[in-house]
């Protein structure tokens, strides 16, 4: 089955509704042996694309995911992106700000994680965090001296949008190319996820009861998703909230949109111009002339 | 055929003579068939290791490679590393220092590069190039400010080896566990590969002019990798100087190396407390009682 990016992809300035956007579809594979062999397509296609990408060195590519605890980010990164060399791909992951950072501007540490040109860059989560969890917690923000006024109503966020909305344009018109991905998990599929995780000795590390509370507050996380996937889903920066109860099937969509992405930069070896042509030559007899 | 590391390690004080280490040996595979299946077999057991040193969360894991220009680094690179999560494995390429770089101590720019804990770093060229490049061009070193009198004799190398000896001894000393490779190319295979590149559209825009320069420096670069190698290579940070003329065998040593560095690690899971047991018990109370 044919998977079509555009039933996922936010309109710029379409308000976004995540309780109409499913969180399970129909699955493009039929089997879990289709399942793997379209994703090992997939990731040999990306495999490819990405060794001309960076020949091309035109454009750097940046993926950022963000979601909910246990959506699958995590597993979608190593799945999609295990086979692609990590000399040209490089994932980082924005936790708890350092005390530095937070001293900063609130894009400036992902401003130092960017991808240079020729280069994928992997946002796991991102500076979305800080109208995400920040909004749900404003008090986040006393520790960053933003005074309180500011943020108990809705300017600092409309202001933040702005200023994500003016960053995502700069980088953009400076050769950055950008797809953002909500992995969309339902609250009782998050449920079943973290019950599942508790038995599992290699897994149960990664729960921490912070992640129960935040539970608490998913009406909160799904109002400010919405407000930040509404006022930041651009042409040159689009958001795609993509249906995540099925792990699998996310996968598959989100290699395709990674696809979409390379495969749009048109990535080609550099060509031989007449100079480098002659170049090349000059290399040649030299390496030649070594023999006699 | 078993793979001798012992063999490629270069032991604590051993005066390096790479014209007695051979560029070429009896390869480690009977065909192409068989090394692509050792192949798999390393990287399929490279990529389950790195899961368990990413969540151990004990160790960094930093993988040094240094060679001449078309030894093999960016392909052992490739096709060891593709299949590792990149979420895991972090890959640094070190061209020219920048002017802001230059303008530091020579290790500054490379601590910045360092894997974290869970981490896997290569290094692709490194500190190193401080005392290999610069040593064979010391007038490099005019540009940062660096008298001549101090590069005119030995006294500057010495100095930097020393510091290598101390940055390793104090990385591995705060949990960093460090390998360094060198790809021990011949000089002939090299003008092979060269002359190779010239006729590939999807190589040739590899090859600059000054790589060809650089071959006429080819007895000084061996003085200085043999200087180096000898001076820097500890029981904490050992170099291997692997035969890289046969690249597929190359990539069944690097591989085993890296295999054998995250093995010696022993990475597993983290072990679940009692304290921790009570905790995911709690949690688990709690996403039941959501149910009723």
């Amino acid at each position: 089955m044919k998977i079509r990016l555009k039933d996922y992809r936010i309109a710029p300035g379409e308000e976004v509704d995540l309780k109409k956007r499913k969180t399970l579809v129909k699955p493009a594979y039929r089997s879990k042996d289709d399942y793997r062999e379209i994703l090992a397509d997939h990731v040999a296609r990306l495999s490819d694309l990405q060794q001309r990408h960076y020949a091309a060195n035109s454009y750097g590519a940046l993926v950022i995911f963000q979601a909910m605890d246990a959506a699958g980010k995590d597993g979608a990164i190593r799945h999609v992106m295990s086979g692609v060399n990590p000399q040209g791909c490089k994932v980082s992951s924005f936790k708890h700000p350092s005390a530095i950072e937070a001293q900063h501007d609130f894009l400036w540490r992902a401003t130092r994680e960017l991808p240079e040109r020729g280069q994928i860059g992997i946002f796991n989560r991102s500076y979305y965090e800080d109208v995400l969890v920040v909004r749900v917690h404003p008090e986040i923000l006393e520790g960053q001296g933003v005074p309180e006024h500011r943020y108990r109503n809705d300017t600092l966020w409309e202001e933040r949008y702005r200023s994500i909305r003016d960053f995502e344009k700069h980088l953009h018109a400076n050769g950055t190319r950008i797809v953002k991905i909500f992995l969309h998990l339902s609250k009782e599929e998050q449920r079943k996820r973290f019950l599942a995780r508790i038995d599992e000795p290699d897994k149960n590390w990664k729960l921490s009861p912070s992640d129960v509370v935040e539970r608490k507050f998913w009406k909160d996380y799904r109002k400010a998703y919405e407000g930040a996937i509404s006022a930041t889903s651009s042409a040159e920066a689009p958001w795609y909230v993509v249906p995540a109860d099925d792990k699998e099937n996310a996968r598959l969509i989100v290699s395709q949109i990674v696809l979409d992405l390379l495969e749009g930069l048109k990535p080609a070896f550099p060509t031989v111009t007449a100079d480098r042509e002659a170049q090349l030559q000059a290399i040649r007899a030299d390496l030649v002339a070594e023999e006699e």
